[in-house]
């Protein structure tokens, strides 16, 4: 049997669009389909009983006493919200820095004239929760400590249960951007003392980008109730009396409502504590595979929310991902801001399983080749193989390549 | 950082169902979500229009100046339709059968009573051209032939070349099952002298079961005109008539038809040729991936729409389907029939691509070490990427696994 002619590439053949970055996520197929039920009315009974279950159903698998508050908004609103209802201009705040991320949470408290310290760790690294300790020592008056879960921008990982003890013991309330961090990290929000959580739709949730969730502690109400700042859109004490009645304060996004109600009964039934493990193994797998290719990941503290990783020496990052899309159309991540071009990042937030890190790790591995950098075909999809297996088989026994 | 306990597993994870068989096969998304659009009637000029496109774009990627008729069935009814509309009870012909298909063809002509000499292939082998010639020049009666392009229950390519030649030179029209040969190999129609040719929707055209088509020559044509065979819902020459308004005889399946509009234009977009070539490639590179892991090949003529694979000696090959679908959720096919646990068989038709077949087959690997059968973690996987750099790097530049 003669090859195929080269001649017929690249464009001969069949290449599925995977969405495979850190969100927006691959999306659950359930939820989707779900979305098509949307010519439905929010100020309805059938409206009500939806909303109602959704916002159970979340507070359920966040397993959290505290409020929760869904807003018709993309991540950013929700921080913006989680600020602009609970201080006033000129408060004391401490910010937590890491990444891209944590540089928005410095320029929501530019933009609301709040008086931040800014903790801040290079890229790739984390802040300490010594560090966080240490500020809230030094200044008695801070009203708010301000974090990353998951430093989505470096793929780094904070360590919220430190600093949310830390913060516990004083009169400042903590408010954790979890946009990436649910679902790929554990978070007691009652017993650490996450006392305003953030979250999105377009991540470990599985569904399109429109929605933020919050989440809001008897001791963020209370600091609440003195907060001058204005506020109409983001009004979370208008959004919970609402909610109460089964309803929004605006107008929802029903489609999106819908997938979410679908996504959150998939989430309870594989279990919240299983959708963050699938996280964790699959980034832990995916660093065995980066290190089995010598690629140096990034963050010495790293997320399993998404693996930044290093090109190999003297490579752009973009050839990386550029060659995902036009040999396999996969969307990765390029590094952010000045990151771009020295990080590639892979995303294992929700809808990802090993099917897909084994494709991705070959396709890396083809990528690698093709720009100069030699790599054994199939040895980062073995050490892939080798973590499942490893926890998969009945009787763990990594297989070496020959 | 600690091992996630394997405990968690196998429940654990995210296990996203991938339909991987020959049939249905993986769904094209533009296609799928055309079929919202169905509340349409079938008696309007937008119906009309749409259905005039398709029966157009079909005869365009199928590349045949005969008729193209489509009909409300599974492709079993297509085959019946093949037969029901040309013969009369009595006529004799000849039967190509080499598997569970070419057995089918065997039945209908018993249905119909038709007075058939078949000319059996063992299991994994094609009936030969030769056989077919031999058995013309010896039986000038023969009406007809039929013949599976390609037998999916086995794996194996008829050459349709090489018999439509003979056929062309006798009286008999050659009856074509090419459901699963459309769109995996080359069928010159009209040059090969394939006279009525037999597909289905579920197959290389990405959309559900539920539509057959059939193309008939004017040899195929003018034979109808003595066929005294009863006849109503399958009625070629109504559908012929009603299709020259843009209309079908009965009621016709408007969710796939408006999801066969749309395959239909992704197909025209890549080439007909192109999604050949792209079935020829996943399938030589999948009997490349099966060799490197030791597995024995089926077909002795193997097809580009399923490569048949025999499991390791004195595994049942159901313990890999069953595998398959318990670690990672992909539903594959045992054999048919008495080759149920003796082969299983991988897919290539229609909408596959490489990243399938990265995973499929280190998935693969990881069930047969499972399964007391050491291969090499990677090693596979390494044929396919090999295969794939082969054709679609600027250097092809096999590296090997080390």
């Amino acid at each position: 049997m003669a090859r195929i002619p080269a001649v017929l590439f690249p464009t001969m053949y069949i290449k599925k669009q995977r969405l495979l970055t850190p969100g927006p996520t691959p999306l659950l197929p359930a939820a989707l389909h779900a979305m098509m039920g949307s010519d439905i009315h929010h100020r309805t009974e059938d409206f009500r009983k939806l909303y109602k279950q959704i916002l159970s159903d979340l507070k359920e698998v966040l397993n959290t006493s505290s409020d929760v508050l869904v807003l018709v908004a993309s991540g950013s609103g929700g921080l913006e919200a989680a600020t602009q209802n609970f201080f006033t201009s000129g408060d004391e705040v401490l910010v937590c820095s890491a990444g891209k991320f944590g540089e928005r949470w410095v320029e929501i408290m530019k933009a609301w004239g709040m008086r931040a310290t800014v903790l801040s760790a290079p890229y790739g690294e984390a802040v300490q929760p010594e560090a966080v300790e240490k500020a809230l020592h030094e200044n008695k008056n801070i009203k708010g400590v301000f974090v990353q879960a998951s430093e989505t921008s470096t793929g780094t990982e904070h360590d919220v249960k430190r600093m949310g003890e830390a913060v516990k013991k004083t009169g400042a309330i903590f408010v954790v951007d979890a946009i990436t961090g649910i679902g790929t990290m554990p978070l007691d929000i009652d017993r650490w003392g996450l006392d305003v959580v953030v979250g999105g739709s377009q991540k470990a949730f599985m569904i399109p980008p429109g929605l933020a969730f919050v989440t809001i502690s008897p001791k963020a109400w209370q600091l609440a109730e003195s907060s001058k700042a204005p506020r109409f859109y983001f009004d979370l004490k208008k959004e919970r009396k609402n909610a109460l009645n089964g309803e929004s304060a605006w107008t929802p996004n029903t489609a999106l409502l819908l997938a979410f109600a679908e996504a959150l009964k998939y989430i309870k039934n594989i279990g919240m504590d299983k959708l963050v493990a699938n996280a964790q193994l699959l980034a832990q797998a995916t660093r065995e595979a980066m290190q089995a290719l010598g690629l140096e990941l990034f963050s010495s503290a790293p997320a399993s929310s998404v693996t930044a990783v290093r090109p190999p020496a003297g490579m752009d990052s973009g050839v990386i991902i550029k060659e995902f899309r036009s040999h396999f159309n996969a969307i990765i991540t390029n590094g952010q801001g000045s990151m771009k071009g020295q990080i590639f990042r892979l995303a294992h937030l929700g809808y990802f399983d090993f099917h897909d890190l084994f494709a991705i790790v070959a396709e890396l591995e083809i990528i690698l080749n093709a720009n100069g950098c030699a790599v054994p075909y199939g040895k980062g999809v073995a050490a892939v193989q080798n973590a499942y297996a490893a926890v998969a088989l009945p009787k763990p026994e990594p297989v070496a390549v020959s």
